[in-house]
């Protein structure tokens, strides 16, 4: 089988780079472009705002570093990009190579709103969208209601799950269940092309998730989200999915809110959901195979 | 021990009706009031609309039939009702009684919250609050978000759960594991004092719970929603309960939606959760004795 033709829409960030030097060594997938969004660490490609024209309000540099990169200082590229928007981009990628293209997001979901308002018909263009978003059975990482990529564009995230039916939602529901230690990311060191980068980019990661300000997750791990949703492109088969329509709260507290009917009663009257289509939610996880999964691949 | 003095502030309905029954066969508390609230059937006592003055809108009738017991036309008690406000009743008997007052509110909460209104210091006069009501882990019962007693007065359910630490909540998480077979039900007739009465009107209530319209369960057993609330009174340790600051949406789509701080985590700035007490919810059940339980109960 062909690989499938992946274009990474990505908030730079420590588990970002883990997911993309992953996706890099993976068979399954083609990178036919990284496109970015505002994240973790302010960006210049891609969009800069949310679709309401609301500048990103919670910038992670406590979780990342403020070069993105655990305050590693790494050498970055000095080709240009490109001079279409990151929108403009998957639409001519769906376009060229209709039914082929996955498109994975792993921040805010503005670029691919923007691109569906650029195509209507993109999404039936697309091989399919995986999202790594939202927390449906479980708290948010924001706050008790939110999860961060959908807290930093609600109405974006309306507009993919209310449009592309073929869109499948990697949440906290699993990410959380799926974690590296601080020993299999220190075996990193000097293995493969990219281990000690790795390796090294993930301290700081690891001290924010061990102890850094009020945000500690008090463990000596951290959580790989991003090569999560990765590995829901490379590997469908290690999640349960559930169909059901997803609605996001836009205002208020619960802003950035998610919800899945999760399809076990006929409701009396209309609601919201009524009129979405049913996409893929991850509800659990094979996590042992998951993070044996990534760490192959990072270990390439 | 004393027995707890036990306030029931109900809206008619088949389950309320089970769960009464059960209370007074039930010597762990002695039922000094009932109150009653707009809910299931139209009634005449007590808060006839919402917080915000909003009349009731989506009638049960359809759940509960349009007597509220199943359309069985039971005759009715010709004793006046007393003649001050459930809310004042409710801040009476706690002042007569500090400490030994359970209210337990099998309908919306606005009886509770007027109660708060009127005198403040009620939680801290109360032994404690448990209300039926909310889906915190899982879909609700009038839409995805809303659980009906919840969606019935959203801003008094936020009063309640923000004044009143003591307060325990019974939802949907818990009582959709609670379910009375029809084989159950069938086999109360004839046994004690109510048992042909229940078993009567739950003939309606299971006919909504396997084919009545579009709200099929397609399940040959009702849910025992308000007695298993009952049941938090009189075996708390039934129940694994998580405490955690609950907030209820009252805006949009996901009006009545509750949601709950698990408490994984310590936030970065500020949320809405965090001004709130940790209340007792219900997230899982031990159903076999709780079911156990309320037969019994209804068998005396």
């Amino acid at each position: 089988m062909a690989p499938l033709k992946l274009i990474i829409d990505t908030d730079p960030g420590i588990d970002d780079s883990m997911a993309i030097l992953a996706a890099f060594h993976s068979p399954e997938v083609e990178i036919i472009g990284l496109t970015t969004i505002f994240g973790n660490v302010p960006v210049a490609q891609g969009a800069l705002t949310s679709l309401k024209g609301v500048a990103k309000e919670r910038i992670a540099d406590f979780v990342h570093g403020s070069d993105g990169f655990g305050n590693t200082d790494p050498e970055f590229s000095q080709e240009e990009p490109l001079p279409i928007s990151a929108a403009q981009f998957i639409v001519e990628c769906a376009a060229k190579w209709p039914g082929e293209v996955v498109v994975l997001a792993l921040g805010p979901l503005t670029n691919v709103a923007l691109a569906i308002h650029l195509n209507p018909d993109l999404p039936q263009l697309l091989h399919k969208v995986v999202v790594l978003g939202g927390a449906f059975f479980v708290n948010g990482n924001v706050n008790p209601a939110a999860e961060a990529n959908i807290f930093g564009d609600p109405d974006a995230a309306n507009v993919v799950f209310a449009k592309a039916p073929n869109c499948w939602v990697v949440g906290l529901d699993v990410t959380h269940q799926c974690q590296l230690s601080r020993r299999q990311l220190d075996g990193l060191q000097g293995v493969g092309r990219h281990g000690s980068f790795l390796s090294a980019i993930s301290q700081f990661y690891l001290s924010y998730h061990k102890h850094v300000g009020l945000s500690s997750y008090g463990m000596d791990a951290v959580f790989v989200h991003d090569a999560a949703a990765l590995s829901a492109v490379l590997r469908p088969e290690l999640f349960q999915w559930h169909a059901g329509a997803v609605l996001v709260d836009t205002e208020g507290a619960f802003r950035g809110h998610t919800l899945v009917d999760e399809g076990k009663k006929e409701w009396v009257g209309m609601n919201e959901w009524q009129t979405r289509p049913k996409i893929k939610v991850a509800l659990s996880v094979d996590a042992k195979a998951l993070t044996d999964l990534v760490l192959q691949r990072m270990s390439q």
